[in-house]
């Protein structure tokens, strides 16, 4: 049995009832996870609602894979009640059931310092 | 009257019904036009839906503040309808206005190549 620290990244979107919104957001999870991946040993993609799977159960599959530390990310522009409640409410419940397990949230992509260079980048490589 | 090209960035927002979400966009909007700002003279702000100004009202006021050209930067981190029809539905309505003046709308955010790099960036800067 291995004793070392492996941190999973879970991407945590809103969920979409397009099927194409959530396939887009899976997909970047699969390139984040086959990216270098900063000291990520592993990354997987979850809903707060209307798509699968969900935090508690994207939260599971990374123990089940053999995380001992889950950061999750909420992949959100503004801090509504889905970053400030919602999403607690559920990593909550998953951190009462693995005491032994590091699961944190991460502050949300909107309120990133790099967004503003980002932006200018993402307009001047795109057009 | 001066010749001189002048490049404005409309960062479009979906808007929301909490004020606090609004403001958070008029502030990175802020951040962003005092910031280096690229190739753009000028940054504001505006919504799709439920809240002020309209994307037609902040085209709208980028022309009357001198600008000869609206880059129009969907805020969005996937590609649904509002993206797709909703915001170049209204844009259009600008763009037949103003033959003279070219508006544009870049890839929505979401669309960015520099997202993956930017996540890692953002999580190892907040932890």
């Amino acid at each position: 049995m291995s004793e070392q620290h492996k941190r999973a990244l879970l991407l945590v979107a809103h969920g979409s009832r397009r099927s194409a919104s959530n396939d887009e957001i899976k997909r970047l999870a699969e390139r984040l996870d086959s990216s270098e991946r900063g000291d990520f040993e592993m990354v997987d993609a979850a809903f707060l609602e209307l798509a699968e799977p969900s935090i508690a159960d994207g939260i599971e599959d990374c123990i089940q894979r053999g995380a001992t530390e889950v950061v999750v990310f909420p992949y959100f522009l503004s801090a509504g009640r889905h970053v400030s409640e919602d999403i607690p409410a559920q990593v909550k419940i998953k951190q009462q059931q693995y005491s032994s397990i590091k699961i944190t949230i991460a502050s949300y992509l909107g309120d990133a310092d790099a967004m503003p260079g980002m932006i200018f980048e993402h307009l001047n490589t795109s057009r």
